[in-house]
């Protein structure tokens, strides 16, 4: 054994609800967890490291199951303006100012952030993402899900009406493919790297290539990451592709990708028979509760999608609009509009929230065998987390464990103690081991600062409601 | 002169949008702000002391308006259960075993999270509220509005049905109203401490109680702070007593106490129509967005307030629910429920949320000629916050403020590195000058943990959902 955390509250997330052990510990063994259980049965370390929890908890790292970190260089240039405006007339005029640069500078701020705040596996959807896996991901020591986006909607096209159908650019589209496919050549020797395949949305791609993606995905037993039925402008374009009857779940089912592969990402568009279909045919969920509030106005079914029995994950999707990407703040959102939205204070529980944020998130992201939980053989990816601040405290084990609700709606990003990945210190008492935050933050600035001088006219020209609020002294 | 803060963009909150001053100082002499404006035209600090705000923002101090800091000892005890067990069944069987040592300590926690996450003013809500001013909130250093709750039913009521009229005790009523006239002689020589009269909810209280208390409110330009049409009980009790017609607002209208010393709490469970008399009528409203989310899966009409021109504040309420006490969170949690309420992401920008927790909490208290805006002459309450955090960068001035929303959406309590109270030094570069969180943290867990052994069996006995929870494994 390497290493042994001990005096700990585990929440091992192991079945179906918690695994709460008390006064437990956990062995490292290289990249594996070799032990998991109460501390006086575990092995002697010898000459282990030993790591003190001081009665923290000790749990799995958070799965952040869906982001574009990239525009996390853009976090406060688009919010609080109608969800018509949010990336045609906010966001848009901005990232499309970005280069490679920008983004990756972007994407590191983004996932330092995520990293700081508990997550050691994200989720980056993104064109070509295997950039940000090898300068971002790589360097950082973490895990990623990278999702090669798919689109075949070319950049320049044009002034479109609300019911004018996108054109296609099928060899844009088999472009990603391609640059999909290499990144499980890449990184086959990477564990810390997961490919999967992400066609953007049902509007965005043609049947045929998506047929396409569907069996390599198939294939090559990967997931097929589609963010689906996501609003307004989607339902207008399936309609007028495929029929006034058609709908985005409807036309997937008739084209055979609804089945275990499929990822569908928000799916707030959908009607309840729909989200129930997709769940029952083995679609796994993700929900970005922040990022559609914020956009849209509107809850997410996270915790619809739960109770039909489906693998659920929850991620921070993009800085601009929430703001963040800490899943501890995403777990308590995600609770408390499923509260509101239900007009039920039971509706997701902070426990419920708390696996939605680690094997739920695993589990839709087909990688639970590896990570979302605290078990013999998988991988070392977990927090120690102080439950004795001013923000989380009193931390009390009987009659109930008060840490668990905590955790969920006090913490406040202060509390994440150590980060283990793969086995690996990546936090250590509240500070990187080997990344350097204070040079990100600096990069991220300078660059930003370029980028809003140099597309400053299109965002003013582009008018949003943002261009009032700066005039009338608002922002 | 004896401070000059400079280098820091201000949101100053004057007039009635940000105020924005670019590159900004802000004098300080005494317990006054003496100076607010551009840091080139700042007054020579001479021998005065500079802190460099290194570029981020500087503020007014947070106004948390509306608390009940003793519950934080019981952090984590009620939560995700129904709204009809939260008090009965979850908080009350531990809530009634808390003695006065426990309830300051559980202030003390309380506050001290507030203050850590920029509060510089608290609004304490509590049955002898004098003894939480001198032992918490004097210690600190920071501005307390201390209500005095005023209520007739006395606690040993025996098992009402829901129909059944709750007792009247006019001598406890009687002595609780002059626990708050005293207040005001107490506390006379300390400008840090506002009294306020808390008669608690009107089914609590009786008619002919309510009058005296609203005259001794007017005699002394005092706040009548009341939790109004705040949920189904209350609404039954209000039938019983007054008759089937009879509402909360229809009959504090009745009663003449709907004026301008009225701060009306929560108000979900008034009519739209009754929403905008109380505005009309120059009642000032707070909410707990957190909160009532958490506790009746509801959320506070805020937005609306605003929209009518009242004066708007926002507070946290307790911490079992919401589980914390920090203002940014609640801005954002005020801004987000807001949208989802409206299905409209424009609803509550994150800069009228920045008002309504500063400005906004300051007027509906009736305290704004002293505190919630950076003003020559008021007191020198303010927060240095830093802008260049992983969670909160990337900050630009142009062509917008990205600190702006950054402040409210991206925030997570790393951020605040001073917090001035009165021109003292309370917080400076993230540590507490005088106060020592691990002793109260300290404090508050042991006497969590007691209070919960002697508690235990009386509240497994309630039989609330968190006792079913806990043997199911998962809390």
């Amino acid at each position: 054994m390497d290493t042994l955390v001990r005096n700990a509250t585990l929440l091992t997330m192991r079945g179906d609800r918690l695994g709460i052990v008390d006064d437990g510990a956990v062995g490292i063994d290289g990249d594996r967890i070799s032990y998991v259980g109460p501390a006086a049965e575990a092995p002697e370390p010898g000459d282990a490291g030993t790591v003190d929890a001081e009665g923290g908890v000790v749990m799995p790292g958070l799965v952040n199951a869906h982001t574009h970190m990239s525009h996390t260089l853009l976090r406060g240039a688009a919010q609080d303006v109608p969800e018509i405006e949010w990336m045609n007339r906010a966001l848009g005029p901005l990232s499309a100012a970005a280069d490679e640069g920008d983004r990756i500078a972007g994407a590191r701020l983004g996932a330092m952030e995520a990293v700081r705040a508990g997550a050691t596996t994200v989720c980056e959807y993104a064109g070509d993402v295997g950039t940000l896996a090898e300068e971002v991901y790589q360097p950082l020591g973490v895990g990623v899900v990278a999702v090669e986006t798919i689109n075949e909607v070319p950049d320049e096209r044009g002034d479109l009406g609300p019911r004018e159908l996108y054109p296609f650019d099928r060899e844009q589209g088999e472009r990603a493919l391609a640059r999909a496919d290499r990144l499980f050549e890449s990184f086959a020797d990477d564990p810390l790297v997961t490919p999967a395949y992400g066609p953007q949305a049902l509007d965005m791609v043609s049947p045929e290539l998506l047929d396409a993606v569907h069996q390599h995905a198939r294939e090559r037993d990967a997931k097929l990451h589609l963010h689906t039925a996501q609003g307004e402008r989607e339902a207008i374009q399936v309609e007028e592709r495929y029929g006034a009857d058609a709908s985005t779940v409807s036309v997937l089912s008739d084209l055979g990708v609804v089945d275990d592969a499929l990822v569908a990402v928000h799916c707030h568009g959908a009607s309840p028979e729909e989200r129930r279909h997709l769940a029952e045919s083995g679609a796994s969920m993700l929900g970005c509760p922040s990022s559609i509030a914020a956009i849209d106005g509107i809850v997410p079914p996270v915790a619809e999608f739960r109770e039909y029995g489906a693998a659920v994950g929850i991620g921070t999707d993009q800085a601009p609009g929430p703001g963040h990407h800490s899943m501890f703040r995403e777990a308590r959102t995600a609770a408390t509009l499923s509260k509101v939205e239900h007009t039920d204070p039971t509706a997701l529980t902070a426990p419920e929230a708390l696996r939605l944020a680690t094997v739920g998130g695993a589990e839709a992201l087909g990688i639970a065998d590896e990570v979302g939980t605290l078990a013999p053989g998988t991988r070392a990816d977990l927090l120690v987390v102080e439950t004795d601040q001013l923000s989380t405290a009193p931390a009390v084990d009987s009659p109930l464990h008060t840490a668990v609700p905590n955790l969920v709606y006090s913490t406040t990003g202060r509390e994440i103690r150590d980060v283990f990945v793969a086995g690996e210190s990546v936090v250590r008492e509240g500070t990187f081991v080997d990344a350097d935050p204070a040079a990100a933050v600096e990069e991220a600035t300078e660059r930003a600062a370029a980028l809003y001088e140099r597309a400053s006219d299109d965002w003013r020209a582009a008018g949003s409601a943002l261009v009032t609020a700066v005039d009338e002294g608002w922002l």
